[in-house]
């Protein structure tokens, strides 16, 4: 019985993930996933409270990996081993565009947003904190660097182009944003 | 006539405004508009094909400085003005809430994406590059520099905090951001 019950939560969860992609995130709905998967919408609604609830599981589900970060013992390397993988994940379907659609309705949507927080950018952020303050005490970074400010800066350029100029994310442009954020800006303008 | 066209025009946006900041923009129609109005939602249909386009024009009527750069001859404080200016209007209501819904939106809107980009985002991007191509031809900026990248690094961290963490956006944060992107992590990283 428990097995059974397993297998439906994983059929709807993948049915939400087809029909996202089919009709996109906005027109999706509970009953919509309810009919494809031929169960109740009661039977959804019981495990999940909202569109947003369900989407969320469903895409973390793709997500097993969690973008883990290497320890090969040299931070500089990990690091783009890892942005590259999340620009793997992030700049290609299903999960791309679905991620985005999540984001989007973070922006309005209280609920989705302390949700996509707890569940994928909250557990993101600590492993990368995590990552970089395992290099700091082996003498990789400098004892004062502010390593919040650190995942913002390294974040920031990938999320302004997934997000607000839509241009497609690539391991070449990761490379172009990790030199320039390594070398600094201070060479290019007179001072 | 025409007068009193332009005056209703203006209604309709500051109710749109208002009423998007109270409820919220996933629960704003074009049908709650119009009521609040006191117009025929035809009337606002006849202007606006949709509640992101409505909102969108409504919105940009409050930024009608657009966000200019100041030229005082220094780039470097003339950027740090121009994105302290950013962040007091994207980090705090109304303009900072609206704008984060709109944004949403077009995650999985690509009318409201087009319209967003068109009217905003590329308008602002290109006012950037134009201050940085000024400063380039006067020396001030070093020939090879790539100034989309410098655009996405410049910006990505801010739209990171107010996108990703939902933190405060702070005069303080943002020269934190510039010193850390003008100095380079290499100093911090062990080579």
């Amino acid at each position: 019985m428990r097995e059974k019950s397993a297998d439906r939560t994983v059929a709807i969860m993948r049915t939400t993930l087809e029909l996202g992609q089919e009709i996109g995130y906005a027109k999706l709905s509970i009953e919509a996933v309810a009919a494809r998967a031929g169960v109740g919408k009661h039977t959804i609604y019981r495990r999940w409270s909202s569109k947003g609830a369900l989407f969320l599981d469903s895409l973390m589900s793709l997500n097993e990996s969690g973008l883990d970060y290497p320890d090969t013992g040299d931070i500089v390397a990990d690091l783009r081993t890892q942005i590259h993988a999340a620009v793997d994940l992030l700049g290609r379907p299903p999960f791309g565009p679905l991620v985005r659609a999540l984001v989007g309705e973070a922006q309005y949507d209280p609920q989705v947003a302390a949700a996509l927080s707890e569940r994928f950018i909250a557990p993101q952020e600590a492993k990368t904190v995590a990552r970089l303050e395992r290099a700091r005490e082996q003498g990789q970074i400098s004892p004062d660097f502010d390593l919040d400010l650190a995942m913002a800066i390294l974040s920031g350029p990938l999320y302004f182009r997934y997000l607000i100029t839509n241009e497609q994310l690539t391991h070449a442009y990761v490379d172009r944003v990790l030199e320039a954020l390594f070398a600094g800006l201070r060479g290019h303008f007179a001072s």
